[in-house]
């Protein structure tokens, strides 16, 4: 039987139609191999940023299934895009939108979850010998209402595809040669990461890794989907993100530096303590489909305390919203918004066995004089809430203090 | 009952936020006035044209499947961003694509035509008293492919929901007042047209008044569907066609001049003059799909033949592949194409009855000096192919010479 492999191409990877030709003839690459090749495509470059400042300068609160309506278009052109690419150079391809390709989701428009995959249209066209361009980051409700997947949600299409149609490997082409120790553009001596574990990763991409989103990464791990990430630009091997050797694991203590700039800090002033409060605001919060990330509560002095989370920027309007109508329910005073805040973080599976990892962080952190607002912390992750401007400082300086660079 | 209206907006009505803002607004008066409204919207401003020409710049002849799942792409952000529009002013609106209206096509890739109209969910959202949205120019198949119903095809949309759901009338905006006596970009003394006949503008949507897509009127005049066709930038009442009052038709010889410019003329030399061949060379070509206007053929000299013909210009380059096989195959000669040409045409259901009218069209012509090249003539219209450089010297001494012209 012939061997099937998913392949998934980012935004940057599909920026313009030299770009997108490129793509199609790495493409028919592995399909002259012998390969059954299934494909899924992100929008073109900064689509998706483009669409949803286009519908905030027309509603500040845009319903989120009109929001779903706009983005997924951007996935529809990729894939058009791409099968006329591979058409003009001689093979067969089939585009699909979410829909079509029997992604079916929940209702969560703007971050739906995978339900099930009907793929019969895919096998189909697979068996017809035809290439095979699925949309990412789309799906579709049983109510037949397009929906999207989050951020990064064409990885999770790829993965999950992968796990559905029983592919060999999966691999995720983006404009960087795979996972570094920190992101190059800040720290330029990062090195290039040749295996990672699901779980490394899994830290990694939720403390700001762009690589992979995270949830991708979950299925991966639930599924032992096998994910290759690597560049569109060079044949260079990238990344392998598996189920991690142990023995490889114990070696390193700390494997990477990640940063987000994504988040939005708010508190609330004077809130009573009482128990039950902290349980009444968050799952207000959460009612409004919004997560939070850290959440900290000051020690309370005369009978109030202050309690301040974090949460998407995107999310931040209706967060405050929320917040301010429940303060006002419970009693407590005034909420404030900061959104010039960064979070910095560390990762590696081997830190849980080494102590003082955290001292030697916060250590590289007061070496430069950088102020820690918040901390939070999990089982092989650190995490520093920190004034955005130092990011960069405090991302190079962590770095360094774990002796995480190459040397050129 | 409340009264239903079914309004169609034209993509130089959503140009921008700000015209999409007053839509919304527009929309509401209706909704505020207690109708029932249904809206169907064509993607914004040049958008299409953009995304024919970022297909063109990837395949010079792009699969028709994939053309149609980029183009959808257009009025699928319309109806989001007119959605969101209507929702910051404070009311309930639903978009829907053509496969959630329920626009059934067949499989006639980038000009379907619709078998029928589910309109189970359009009908359901109304009843939630909600303003329903719906993407002009697509549907589906009974495949779930994407399809296009050609240029201008929400008007199409429009006119058929207009029928299915037993609309009180149709509203047609554009960013014309109605229909004139000739375009008023290119004879500046036309006259708007109060009210004009399913016939009279048949024949002039199909000979080049952009206003309205000839087949959406076929289906208007089919189904007895009034359609007010008015600007989206003012309140003036604009031209009704409706199936039209005789006594008013016979006063007026000729209604209106029309040009069109994006034909492309073919010629085959020296095709042999055997019964059979213009035929096979025929029902070739419409076997690729495309629709040939005029046909010329010259009286045969020793035995052989030239025959002309116009195609749209989108299908030049596929007509001339088809052409220059057929040609090899009945041994005739070479094929000539030539897209520097343009149609001028008048129109008037009283020219029926009248003799003279194509004589003092042509001495308008001959007036300017300018070479005619074909010439067609149906009952209510008669057309003449000339050079393009003469398109607008033409168009203006015919509306001169049929004193068609207002005051101002």
């Amino acid at each position: 039987m012939k061997k099937l492999i998913v392949q998934k191409y980012g935004g940057s990877s599909v920026a313009n139609e030299q770009r997108i030709i490129n793509v199609a003839k790495r493409i028919i690459e592995y399909k002259k191999k012998g390969y059954k090749v299934v494909v899924v495509v992100s929008a073109l470059g900064d689509t998706t940023d483009e669409l949803i400042k286009l519908a905030y300068s027309i509603n500040k609160e845009p319903p989120e299934r009109e929001m779903d309506m706009l983005l997924a278009t951007g996935e529809q052109v990729s894939i058009a895009l791409l099968a006329m690419a591979i058409h003009r150079l001689g093979f067969e391809a089939i585009s699909f939108t979410g829909q079509q390709g029997g992604i079916i989701t929940d209702r969560t428009h703007t971050k739906a979850r995978i339900i099930k995959i009907n793929a019969r249209r895919i096998k189909e066209e697979l068996n017809k010998d035809k290439i095979v361009i699925v949309a990412g980051f789309q799906g579709i409700t049983k109510e037949e209402d397009i929906t999207t997947l989050g951020r990064g949600g064409s990885d999770l299409t790829a993965v999950a595809l992968a796990k559905v149609l029983k592919a060999d490997f999966c691999e995720i082409y983006s404009d960087v040669e795979g996972i570094y120790t920190a992101d190059p553009r800040i720290v330029p001596n990062a090195k290039k990461i040749d295996c990672i574990s699901y779980d490394e990763m899994l830290e990694m991409a939720s403390l700001g890794a762009q690589i992979m989103q995270a949830r991708s990464v979950e299925v991966a791990k639930k599924f032992n989907v096998i994910i290759h990430t690597r560049s569109s630009f060079s044949k260079k091997r990238g990344t392998i993100i598996y189920k991690g050797g142990k023995k490889k694991m114990e070696d390193v203590v700390v494997r990477a530096v990640t940063l987000t700039k994504n988040e939005a800090k708010i508190t609330i002033c004077d809130v009573p303590d009482k128990p039950g409060l902290a349980a009444k605001i968050f799952s207000s919060i959460s009612q409004g489909g919004i997560n939070v990330d850290m959440i900290v509560q000051n020690t309370s002095r005369n009978r109030i305390t202050d309690i301040s989370f974090t949460v998407q920027k995107d999310n931040l309007n209706k967060a405050l919203r929320i917040t301010n109508e429940i303060s006002k329910k419970i009693g407590a005073g005034e909420v404030f918004a900061e959104s010039n805040i960064a979070r910095v973080s560390i990762v590696g599976v081997g830190m849980r066995s080494h102590p003082g990892v955290a001292a030697k962080m916060f250590e590289a952190l007061a070496d430069k004089n950088i102020n820690i607002e918040m901390i939070s912390t999990s089982d092989i992750s650190i995490s520093c809430i920190i004034k955005k401007k130092y990011i960069v400082a405090a991302a190079r300086a962590i770095h360094d203090k774990f002796g995480l660079g190459g040397k050129k």
